[in-house]
């Protein structure tokens, strides 16, 4: 077994005996070491930074196992894991973010069962690579309701710490899970959406009370399997009347206005 | 004189004399500079990096200054203002993004004069501080032909690196002011809309043809001294039906949302 992992095992069952320890330059390493895709899959853990989402981290089903906190931080929290008191310049040396917070914690990652189908509307993503995206469809979902999002596997990792800071907690909530895209569309009775700029109208165009609905990559948008199990098509029309405008809207942005249109009228 | 601007000023008028020249140690630095602000307060000049972002500058009403790019874009493109050959590795000491493209310009800013509030809606911003968030907004204005954008002075700078970015270049369509912002809508008689978790739900709230919608700070919200003059408030209901749901929508995501359903609604 990994070395680093079992100092974590040992951690967590003396618990809070480490709450005055402080962090050593080996486990600012460790620690550090959270912040490339390969430790996270090899350790299944992921990174949570920051009051709000360490808080949100704690109230969920995610099982956190290190939390690393100011002294102020550590007086009004009681987390079920160990917990490392640490300056504040020590959390910087650990923290992915660009102002780093009071408190830093590792969680472990979830393999979620999958669920089938759900009535409504879900989002399936095919290729989006930019964490800043991915986070804030995750959050979008959350709030429409859309309570699993299906992912191609060339998706960006969910638990890349840009990705789950943009969820603000999101995370916790909604079950992402990643698939062969057009193996698992293929096998769908649901009618299948994609956004494309050839499609019908968002605005106008009929829509169904069960639907999935396909967003494409950033630059190249929907892969050419995922293109030929679509039912049909959608976009969302400039309103811009001078000739010039951009070409496209930025894909969580899209993403959020064909839900609000599915959703608003799914009621 | 600022010394460095008469040199570019120089190069200017002598133009593509520079077009084989390397780029020396202090034009690096020089160039390298405007990622400040207090730079690009001073010159009044920001950076526009990468093909699309250069090309649509290039298309634009907005004045190059200087452009540095690959013996490869050069012989490909003549723009209009002093060129620098440079290799990749030179483009990336001056660059500010991740992945450093083939181009890299200086483009002079614009002082916009303010045009009589148009007819539909008009977008008012009251303190937005995230680049990401307000180069999205600026390129969904563009998209949703909402032509005008009215800024409180708190919000962060349109020439900001990444806000240019995150435009996609709308940011030579879009006429953005920087106002103070109370005092502003105090003068409007178009009735005044603010984005605010206890408004009417957008989906059933009757909207006028022409409206102002302000919306607030990332953290915070809407400033006090803009509430006072605000007319009605608004939100996007959540679709989520757990109980439990994110606190909000990112305020791009929420802006994107709101205008699809005022510029829906005014077809």
């Amino acid at each position: 077994m990994h070395k680093s992992n079992n100092f974590n095992i040992v951690s967590s069952k003396i618990n809070r005996i480490f709450a005055n320890m402080e962090l050593s330059k080996n486990k600012i390493k460790y620690f550090s070491s959270f912040a490339k895709k390969k430790t996270r899959e090899e350790e299944q853990m992921f990174i949570v930074e920051g009051n709000k989402l360490v808080n949100e981290l704690l109230q969920s089903d995610f099982q956190a196992e290190s939390v690393v906190a100011t002294r102020e931080w550590i007086a009004e929290n009681t987390p079920k894991c160990a917990v490392f008191e640490a300056s504040s310049d020590d959390i910087a040396k650990i923290s992915q973010l660009q102002h780093p917070q009071d408190v830093w914690a590792l969680a472990h990652t979830k393999t979620q069962a999958f669920q089938s189908l759900p009535n409504g509307l879900t989002l399936a993503l095919d290729g989006i690579q930019d964490p800043g995206n991915m986070g804030t469809i995750i959050r979008l979902a959350d709030w429409f309701g859309v309570s699993q999002i299906i992912c191609s596997n060339e998706c960006v990792e969910i638990y890349n710490p840009k990705v789950v800071q943009a969820t603000m907690g999101a995370i916790f909530r909604v079950n992402v899970h990643y698939v062969d895209l057009p193996a698992f569309l293929k096998k769908q009775q649901t009618e299948i959406f994609a956004a494309d700029m050839f499609g019908e109208n968002i605005y106008t165009a009929p829509l169904p009370q069960n639907a999935i609905l396909v967003m494409g990559n950033e630059g190249n948008g929907i892969s050419d399997a995922v293109s030929a199990i679509v039912n049909r098509t959608i976009h969302i029309p400039s309103f811009n009347t001078t000739g010039k405008t951009s070409e496209s809207l930025n894909v969580a942005v899209a993403t959020a206005i064909l839900c609000s249109e599915f959703k608003r009228r799914m009621l």
